[in-house]
């Protein structure tokens, strides 16, 4: 017997077939170049039928199926809502994945639970029960895990950590994204670059050289090699909004452990040591001392073994009983 | 049968007998005077005993007993500290009450978390399962309710908001208790005053005419009521970080509810309006439409209620089964 873990993002989806014991069968990786609405709940229906009829040489036959989705599920309606997939506002995702097969059960969450739930069963939160996955890429979010259970708030929509408040001045840039999000995510970090060489008519560096509107983090990373001083001024703003950050998520949870992941860290993880100083200054200072902060192992898998995680637990219920 | 509730507080010990239902059936005081260390130990055992061996017409035998204590209870050692309480560093209570009577089951919780129980057993957040109880009095702390169970995070002090970093830059007086409760507080309301005052040669209102030393958060919303300018720069400025760590608590946790409660709220409650439109810019726009902010009904017997909801569930769990 084996698990299904569908992990669909932005631009690609992933199908993985694990076992139960998390051991990664088969993989793949199907581009979504221009499709749009139903078009890829049909793409992910035609991927999840074909493993289901699999021959039993390739893999064992498929017994539970978790999806990961790049927005957020909606549990009362069976819904998602994925603000990067065309036509996905209230997708009926459930619904379209339940017409293959009644007998085998489906488990959708958002993909930043999913990531938590991943690093948990194969990465970096083995054996933590308060464990917390900060995402920063384009976007951030937080996945979180409260005695082994993801916090889904009372509408599916917790961990929207982007738009945190962290400055004591409210600005408009913040109505898009959130306070948070707008300084220290992917498109923040560019954003910041452009705003400081616009305020500092003397710099010529590499980044001046570039077309503004295709600026990204990448480009400012490495810059940050060569000691471009934009580069610089950037990061340490922004080292300092992700210390802020965690030292929050630390002070109210509590928590054993925060994995920083995403496309961002990636490069910013060289950058741990400033973050922990950042934190140590603003975290309860116990609370401070009981949490590690680590890169994620899963990298970009961690979505896809989160979804292979739902699917194990489909029969099992991941919650801890423990009376308060 | 009945149920017994202790709350203690720094200067005070509240002893309540309720019914299953919630029906206070009996309530005293007790005032701490100049009482410290194991004498406060002895007096709460005291209360109990006596209250164990009540004769049957002054209430029903005492079935289970809540405590909620002011500080952290350490669940792996069943021991308090308590930062007001002199000797309460890591105060054996749980090992003193259960000497009284093996038969009795005793939860002891921190006083945030009976403080959203209270509530949800009796008060504002009752038929809430989401919901987080915002304690502004002369510190600050959240209890926060996920599923029905309270948050205690890896090593029991989840909750404490009076640490959240909201300016982006740090000031070496945070580390005394926070950034948020440096400003927001009822003793950072005090201090904001003061510094008011000091950077304002020319202010002669009534806040100048107090002994600086015993200025209190009471004092400047009495001033307020005059039209005093210090007061209204100093709520002004309260006004924003309260907005803004009530939207990072909807932003991350989605709740249903919360309820502002403690010493400040209180004279502060009267500014919800401006509270809320401070919300409304931070928070993560979905979330905020689905969250209620409302004051606390139960007051100071919050903790009392809350006390009796932890007697209550020692044999009924609190949770709420849900897989994710």
């Amino acid at each position: 017997m084996a698990l299904l873990g569908i992990d669909l993002g932005g631009t690609k989806l992933g199908i993985a077939v694990f076992t139960e014991d998390g051991n990664l069968l088969h993989k793949e990786i199907i581009f979504l170049h221009s499709r749009k609405g139903p078009e890829i709940g049909k793409l992910i229906a035609r991927q999840i039928s074909g493993r289901l009829r699999a021959d039993h040489r390739e893999h064992p036959a498929i017994q539970s199926i978790g999806i990961s989705v790049p927005g957020i599920f909606r549990s009362e309606t069976g819904t998602v809502w994925a603000p990067n997939i065309d036509g996905w506002d209230d997708y009926p995702l459930l619904e379209e994945i339940k017409k293959l097969s009644a007998q085998i059960p489906v488990t959708i969450s958002c993909d930043r639970t999913c990531y938590i739930l991943g690093e948990r069963w194969k990465g970096n939160a083995m054996g933590c029960q308060d464990a917390i996955f900060l995402a920063v890429g384009t976007g951030i979010g937080a996945g979180i895990l409260i005695n082994g259970i993801p916090l889904r708030g009372a509408h599916d929509i917790a961990g929207a950590i982007g738009w945190m408040a962290l400055t004591e001045t409210y600005r408009e840039e913040y109505i898009e994204c959130g306070c948070f999000e707008h300084y220290a995510s992917g498109e923040g970090i560019a954003k910041l670059a452009l705003e400081t060489m616009k305020s500092d008519a003397g710099y010529s560096g590499e980044l001046s050289r570039k077309e503004p509107a295709s600026l990204t983090s990448a480009d400012i990373f490495k810059a940050l090699e060569n000691e471009d001083t934009t580069a610089k001024q950037v990061i340490r703003l922004c080292i300092g909004f992700w210390g802020m950050a965690i030292a929050n998520l630390i002070s109210l949870f509590n928590p054993e452990k925060i994995i920083l992941g995403g496309g961002v860290f990636g490069p910013a993880l060289k950058f741990l040591p400033d973050i922990e100083k950042e934190v140590k200054r603003w975290a309860q200072p116990v609370s401070v001392l009981q949490c590690r902060i680590e890169g994620s192992v899963l990298g970009g898998d961690a979505g896809l073994y989160g979804a292979g995680y739902l699917a194990l637990h489909n029969q099992t219920p991941l919650y801890n009983p423990q009376t308060h």
